[in-house]
């Protein structure tokens, strides 16, 4: 998708490590275009992110744009570093930190992700998926679990986050499905009761994972191939120990899942397989209202 | 190490998808020489397999040489397919399968491995192992934990194989610690409290893996990098975590622990923890054992 020649009241933009997606809004907060590249910011040289970002917003660009950003742009590999905010905190009253720029037409902020110290823990570009599921239900009191590569269980009590906890299941399904032997197993499709019993299995029992892990691969070679099987039980196998992992924090709360689509649709059913009935949330869709919010709420602060 | 030109009463191999070794072998099991390649099942086509093993062996070969091989080599992508025997069954009594060749100097046999059925196992390799530990201590009675890539846990009553479980532990650690975040934590060095602490963590409390994972990462980012820690730590969850799953297979038995020298002190040390004091046996030598138990009792057999 291209940019698109229209004036951008401001714009909002979201860098992670593999993608770089911006967006033209109006001045009430409406997608007016939308560009994306796969230059993330952990494919780029630092003299390489000025540029990048032009390639997509150019032609939105007029006099003063605000561009509010969120992601890894503000790690400390990123633009700029935007040091992490210390829970307990609200998401929404995160300011965004200015960031160098050459071109003068550029005027950056970036969002600073938020830390905890005890058990250490951090995320960056999920406060703002927050501060978009808070923007549009101020009154929730619950949990927020943003599934992805690195998965947030996140508690919110009277519009803060309380506290969070981080899970590699996401990472961990990618390394274990391109990178050993299960790779061999895996395939297109899918099987509702396999990725039912997986979840099962590794919930009530998650000290098995690693052995269970192993029989996807005995299972293909002593009884056949069945790909989609394999893969809905590699799915329901890691997702079953998350959920064993996280249950202080899904157990009798009101809880709401925000992601994409995909991810969305596997915890959500991973959760109504323990009766539950999630609230559902588009990440993107997030993201944006959350920029939305930081940008009506910190567009007088000088940049 | 190259072949030397000895004359080996029999040639014993031992060929996995990364490794290919080979040894002459004196007609009192002595190792006359040994080779080595880095030429494994998963780096050939099958048309490369002969040539591969002749580089090694040939300066060894006399008129109608015994060549006993085992491992991957017996796979269906091998040399040539070994089907598995069945659990419960008697490593020692397991009968080598003639592989088909074109030099006619070869006389190659192959081990087959062993399966079971349910819960869905496979072992190709440790089989020969479990004869050459058994060989050496014939009335053993207890469990072999076999670490590697995909770690064996082995009932053995009777000189039988009564059941056995995998655990993909080692490919995790690979495959977590080379394609994920945690690769930017880990390094040399190491440090046995935090080893100590990531066993018992997840030992207790297995169903926290996913989540210590990423804290590995995220106590870097907030209080700085120690590689050789983070190491640790890495190596303790997954070990701690598989132990927790394997607690059936050692709690209250005789246990001795066969692999390499690092690997085998990982697991001595963690079970150390526990109270065990597990015997130790060296992996290739139990191969080359092994072997030898099974040159000797079928070496009248038709190859």
């Amino acid at each position: 998708m291209s940019a698109q020649g229209v004036h951008a009241a401001w714009i909002a933009v979201d860098w992670g490590t593999s993608h770089l997606r911006a967006w033209a809004m109006s001045e009430r907060d409406e997608v007016l275009s939308e560009a994306r590249s796969d230059r993330g910011m952990g494919r780029l040289a630092p003299h390489e992110f000025e540029p990048a970002l032009l390639d997509l917003i150019d032609p939105w660009l007029g006099a003063g744009t605000e561009i509010l950003a969120c992601g890894m742009v503000g790690s400390r590999q990123g633009w700029t570093e935007a040091p992490y905010v210390a829970v307990p905190c609200k998401p929404l009253d995160i300011a965004p930190v200015a960031a160098p720029t050459r071109d003068p037409r550029l005027r950056l902020r970036i969002v600073p992700g938020i830390m905890q110290e005890t058990p250490a823990d951090v995320m960056r570009g999920e406060e703002t998926q927050i501060a978009g599921w808070l923007a549009r239900a101020p009154g929730f009191d619950g949990v927020l679990c943003l599934p992805g590569t690195h998965t947030k269980w996140v508690e919110i009590s009277a519009g803060e986050v309380v506290s969070f906890h981080s899970f590699m299941t996401g990472e961990l399904y990618a390394s274990l499905s391109e990178h050993t032997v299960l790779r061999h197993s895996l395939g297109d499709g899918w099987n509702d009761q396999a990725f039912a019993e997986a979840v099962s299995e590794t919930l009530s029992r998650p000290e098995t994972l690693a052995a269970r892990l192993f029989s996807i691969r005995a299972e293909g070679l002593l009884r056949g191939a069945d790909p989609g099987r394999a893969t809905a039980r590699l799915s329901g196998l890691l997702v079953g120990a998350e959920l064993a992992g996280a249950r202080p924090w899904w157990l009798g709360r009101d809880i709401a899942v925000i992601g994409s689509d995909r991810t969305v649709a596997v915890y959500a059913a991973a959760l109504a397989l323990q009766g539950l009935a999630p609230a559902i949330a588009d990440g993107s869709e997030m993201t944006r209202a959350g920029l939305a919010a930081y940008h009506r709420r910190h567009a007088s602060v000088t940049a």
